[in-house]
């Protein structure tokens, strides 16, 4: 029998009892298709600095890379809004991606049917359905580049860096033209070539390496038009490739566009098989502790997980279909509907669970 | 009576067209209103490309330098994609900007009334109404700090400078906060505080300044946040205070959702009255020569030039309220509803005047 050993980042705010109806459906999954579940938990975000006085302690570190996968809820929360920069919760999540080695970010944005009247865009907007997959390096660019504060012309000026290397861009493009391969093929690659250097070698680079991929559809797009055309003609895209800021902003954007920031999962992999799995919406303080929360996005990402580390596509699936299920009738209050069954976040993991 | 040198910069693709309806209109309220307008010519972009070799010619700063505002149609083009960045028609455009120190990029995203269905947005989403005014960071940031190639671990990396002085960021954030007290007393400053070093510093300026505007009420949204917010509630905002790159994407998102985005104007504005005004879209080669076009943005552009560079308030509004009694009955084909006059290029000048 398979074994897994997965390490559980709770985090902050609701984070603590999403994860834990994902674990429920990881363990009932398990039990159905064989494999078996070892967990271990560590400590990222703000419950770290209160703990540890560090939002990531080396000992996440250590566990995150002893385990074959990891799963966060969320972190954050205005407790810790006042700390300088390097000490709030963020600075986990930044620390974690680079310590992993987690370069790819994926995203999908889709929009599930049952909740399509959810998305702020007009049904003719949308069109047939909404199901783009955003591909976005995660451990380079602006976000790891030198920053700092410095004189110039007698007054304080503070820079960032932007930069790629050929290397770094090559790897992210070969995720993005490979899960293009395994969808429509069709990949948009987004930058700012008419201002950036780093946009320009990103072009190149994509280009160049689009002769590996023939069957692939590529396109060019600037980082500016792409933020219109998902407003306008979302349908248009299948992947989109792009950098870790543009990311940061248009994935974004394509989720709100689902209108199901709740049920949007994510994966952030790495050179191995070890990826770190998360919702992409935050870990909403405000709610949190009320069992009211949307485990959907946990979930779905425990699935993501199944496909891209584990190996265990049809109990990914199972998810997937189970989850698709269980929203016919029942939602959680954010996504809730007249004539629905209003459910609480361990009733939907329950829910989940049972369909499965 | 009062002179003004305006310097017309038309442009390429449908550039000249829509320039030519502008200054019809101008001349229009010039009349009326009791003024003179004496214009000159230069070339930027592709025209200027094809005529000496350069996207912006020494003459054409120096023709600007000299006039009391710049009315600019659109560049760009095929014809020139192919050329390498430093000598495409988009530098010639940055290059204006830096030249002409026009550093306040005032992008307003309106919904006109009569066009409010337009909006990709559901009606419920977008409420009452939408007036959003972007003050974009124009002569700064990655746009303008050092950039290029250089040997990393062995191989190529390309870089590009995010940076801001104090100085910078107080007079853009002047620009913004004065533009509040004028509206309704809202300002958004957009940064990515929590990675980025020239935003904290950008928040840190903003805040402090805040101090003199206390009528003001000031709020600070991260960029991927504020892509959401655009999507599902942009009538949350009045005033958005960004930099250069950030108020790239956000400005072209914003004017999306109006869905008009063949009426926007945008003024760009230095430390004197200069200004340069032109309509946010873009040369649309494709439908270039045919009259067909929308002039309706740069006539609006003109409008905003008579406010904030030429002092003839009452000359601008004239012309917005002509524009909107047009609009009730008549429609170039981009923004054509049925049930309502369809007109030309040339057509819609003639309307605007008689209107007026
Ligand atoms: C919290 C923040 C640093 C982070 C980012 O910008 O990457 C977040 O917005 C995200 O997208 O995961
Ligand atoms: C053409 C391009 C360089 C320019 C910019 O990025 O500033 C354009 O997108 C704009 O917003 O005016």
């Amino acid at each position: 029998m398979n074994k897994y050993n997965i390490c559980l980042l709770k985090g902050d705010g609701i984070g603590p009892e999403i994860v834990n109806e994902a674990v429920k459906v990881l363990d009932c999954v398990a039990d159905k298709y064989g494999f078996q579940v070892n967990y271990d938990e560590a400590l990222l975000g703000g419950s770290a600095i209160d703990a540890k006085g560090t939002p990531l302690p080396q000992e996440t570190i250590d566990k995150c890379k002893a385990s074959d996968s990891v799963l966060l809820g969320a972190v954050g929360g205005p407790k810790w809004d006042k700390l300088p920069g390097k000490e709030r919760p963020e600075a986990g999540l930044l620390g974690i991606r680079g310590a992993l080695g987690l370069f790819a970010n994926l995203r999908p944005a889709v929009i599930f049917e049952p909740l399509k009247s959810a998305s702020p865009l007009k049904d003719e907007i949308i069109g047939d359905k909404l199901d783009v997959m955003v591909v976005r390096e995660l451990t380079g660019g602006i976000y790891f580049g030198e920053r700092g504060r410095r004189e110039a012309d007698g007054e304080v000026e503070a820079y960032d860096t932007e930069q790629y290397k050929v290397s770094e861009i090559k790897r992210i493009a070969k995720v993005a033209f490979e899960m293009a391969m395994k969808r429509n093929k069709k990949l948009t690659s987004v930058d700012k070539a008419n201002v950036l250097e780093a946009s320009r070698l990103w072009r190149e680079t994509v280009i160049e390496m689009s002769k590996d991929y023939p069957e692939v559809e590529l396109n060019h797009l600037y980082v500016d038009n792409t933020a219109m055309q998902l407003v306008i003609n979302p349908g248009q895209f299948d992947v989109i490739l792009t950098n870790n800021i543009f990311g940061d902003i248009l994935s974004d954007e394509a989720s709100m566009i689902s209108g199901s920031i709740g049920m949007l999962a994510s994966a952030s992999l790495s050179d191995s098989s070890l990826g770190l799995y998360e919702p992409i919406h935050g870990s909403a303080p405000d709610i949190a502790g009320q069992n009211i929360a949307n485990p959907l996005a946990t979930i779905l990402s425990v699935a993501m997980m199944l496909k891209y580390s584990l190996n265990e596509p049809k109990a990914a699936e199972a998810i997937e279909n189970a989850v698709n299920k269980v929203l016919a009738e029942n939602r959680t209050p954010d996504i809730y509907e007249e004539g629905k069954n209003k459910v609480t976040c361990s009733e939907m993991g329950d829910l989940v669970c049972k369909a499965l």
